[in-house]
């Protein structure tokens, strides 16, 4: 069917960002040649800017925007001439309107808006249901990572059970640097920020929001949940130090910023478990690799078994491939007059985070005299929380503790931590981190 | 659209072995769930087996198949309650002849089978487009990962520039025994065979052949080229010993046999590079941490950049996951009396694997006496191969001179291995492998 139809497909572009003008040079420059591939000729009728003085990247120039943008993105929405709504402002309002806007006048949407999505993703789809149009939103999580398309066409038939990923590329390589170079925080964190991968405020990465914000993306593709940002347990990177990142590399992990959607069946009943938080992971495992900016979410499915998919997670043009690859797909379903098939989300029961089992790694600065760790150990025993490993590293005022457990349930681990910090030898409990695999000798 | 149609989607299975067997055990047991995730009902009506007297894998038992088994598969094409097709006899014939009977007869077909693929692709894809139905094949290569989908839906719009796979598992699983643990390559054949990873004859997966077959058909998908596995320039791992993997830590590499296929694009023209052989990974690359058994598949597009897809590259489970995803598929398009878009496949220009230009790792056995060196050095010099370092190892009639080459021609290099196995003081040439990455300090 890769006749080429010599009527195009019209697109209205909201917002040329580093995503929008990387999308319309692809659009512009690759026309023919996406039409040769896929049998749609793909053009870019209106496009909607808030300055449209300002210069735009990937080369786009004034004249070749001429004749077609606008400020006012409610027009291009309304224009009879445009057929799908391309999505790229970001933020929910005024985004949410306007995709609301389009999908009741019928037409099609494809957006990378990662907070629209995670606030409101099933009102959106839910609208685009009524309208019996696409709501596409691939580019909306992990960038150029095809996990919607790998979840709800190649695993349609699969139970997905977990969902690991690593999702914010600025925390990835802040601990890949601090990994493999020895960096502290402060110096990764700077690095970052030299380098623009970090905001000058870098609380949106560093504490886990952003990435909170994508396993509620994950989780709603993952299992038809309605699930939101808000719901998601959520803790960031700011307390590892370069000595935790030490004593992992000695146990054989390195440490992660992991995105975790899970589905829990217990007593009959099934739960989700949604959390950000760092890890400790086994430097075989598949995400330990994972280096840099570079994003990957790892699968477990019923069946199918470990699947893992990896790439670029941010950036305009790797960004703009994913929304290109949704824009052809609707293109599609427009020139044949169906749609692409959605589920009914519903809101899911969700596991609170103190119900979790895992292991867990902790540090503590203590004072170095006779009779700590005894103290330190029984606290443990108290709460059922059995330790398969401890080390004291540093002596006098710099004596630290650390501690791997037995798998444990995660409200006993804070109830240990909660006794601990009141111990007058314990100065401060350091960094808490979940370790992912199996546990060696458990219980 | 999540709403259960009541009536079922029937399904004809040819073959019922290890994946066969998990593909109707998936259907007979999850079909309600599966009905409840994608609106579609599942009921496998009629299974064709050579031997229906045979025990089946998967818990499958004589009175699950009652009913619905016969020894006669074109009974199974034909019958017309039959709807769609699913292939998992493998081998050429009768599955050709089959799957072309049920094209013919309007049924879509999904198969599973690598070498029906590899060799007639491009045949079964006209008879597809000609019918009018989908032929659907994600589990012909690597088996649960879903490189069709990714290559053809997610990158719709992308240029694809080069792929390039470990899509062997057994070979992966024995290049990791050696790496990880010394072993030579005689042990890990053992190893590998007593674990039933490798057939009493090892020479398919060994020498690469069955990794060429999947070389054919990833180079089609992704160029929509008309490539068989005689296209496929190969080579296997035989020639390896655990010096050569040893050298290739200390420089900081992985030994992988990577299946490679490439678009090339010289004096204006565009060419395809398929071929098959063991190569020097760096350790850094997403591909040098793909251990034992797992396959994946590292993608470079012109926008999307960098991705890899990882997973089990065989098992009855995960490769009847993929079966599952295409039949759901077909499934709907059958529903919706509407189809896959595929695209024509056209005969490519092959580039011969004599102008590839890469670097080179080369172990010669040599005398170990004055002036062989210069005698070697010289003969690279001649054929305008560049050295980038050399190392003797061991010593007197051990001795063995490893060489890195700068990116050279591979016509230039053969040339030299030629001239090099003619000189009185090299006794033997050993390994030779391609390097992947960058040239450090290339000319």
């Amino acid at each position: 069917m890769t006749s080429t139809c010599a009527e195009p497909v019209r697109l209205g572009l909201l917002g040329c960002g580093n995503v929008g003008a990387a999308f319309l040079a692809l659009v512009d420059g690759d026309a023919e040649a996406i039409a040769a591939r896929t049998g749609i000729r793909l053009e870019v009728v209106s496009v909607a800017v808030r300055d449209a003085t300002r210069l735009r990247p990937e080369g786009i120039s004034p004249a070749q925007l001429s004749g077609r943008v606008t400020t006012d993105a409610a027009t291009v929405v309304k224009d009879p001439n445009v057929e799908i709504v391309v999505e790229l402002i970001g933020g929910i309002e005024p985004a949410r309107t306007l995709v609301l806007d389009a999908l009741a006048a019928g037409k099609p949407v494809v957006t990378a808006n990662k907070e629209l999505v995670a606030a409101c993703g099933a009102e959106l789809l839910s609208a685009a249901e009524a309208a019996g149009v696409d709501l596409l939103f691939e580019a909306s999580v992990a960038g150029a990572i095809p996990l919607v398309r790998l979840l709800k066409e190649s695993l349609a038939g699969e139970q997905i059970l977990r969902l690991t990923g690593i999702v914010n590329g600025t925390t990835n390589y802040m601990l890949t640097r601090m990994s493999e170079e020895g960096l502290g925080y402060p110096e990764a964190l700077a690095d970052a920020q030299a380098l623009g991968y970090a905001e000058a405020d870098p609380t949106a990465d560093v504490e886990g929001y952003d990435a909170a914000a994508k396993a509620a993306i994950v989780a709603g593709i993952a299992f038809d949940a309605d699930v939101v940002a808000a719901d998601v347990y959520r803790e960031g990177i700011s307390a590892i130090g370069a000595s935790d990142i030490e004593f992992a590399h000695r146990l054989g992990y390195e440490v992660k910023l992991l995105a975790v959607a899970e589905r829990v069946d217990e007593h009959g009943s099934t739960a989700v478990s949604v959390r950000v938080h760092p890890a400790m992971v086994p430097t075989d495992h598949p995400l330990a690799s994972v280096r840099g900016a570079f994003n990957a979410v790892f699968v477990e499915g019923d069946a199918a078994g470990e699947l893992m998919i990896y790439g670029r997670g941010a950036g305009g043009r790797p960004t703009a491939s994913a929304v290109l690859g949704d824009v052809i797909e609707a293109a599609h379903h427009v020139r044949e007059q169906t749609r692409a098939r959605s589920a009914m989300r519903r809101r899911p029961v969700l596991r609170p985070i103190s119900a979790l089992r895992t292991q867990y790694y902790l540090s503590l600065d203590v004072a170095d005299q006779p009779g700590v760790l005894a103290a330190v150990a029984s606290v443990f025993g108290e709460h059922n929380v059995s330790i398969r490993s401890m080390e004291q590293v540093g002596l006098g005022s710099e004596a630290r503790l650390v501690f791997i457990t037995h798998t444990a349930l995660e409200a006993d681990v804070q109830a240990t931590i909660a006794e601990l910090a009141g111990l007058d030898s314990v100065e401060r409990i350091g960094c808490v981190l979940r370790v992912i695999g199996p546990d060696p000798s458990g219980p």
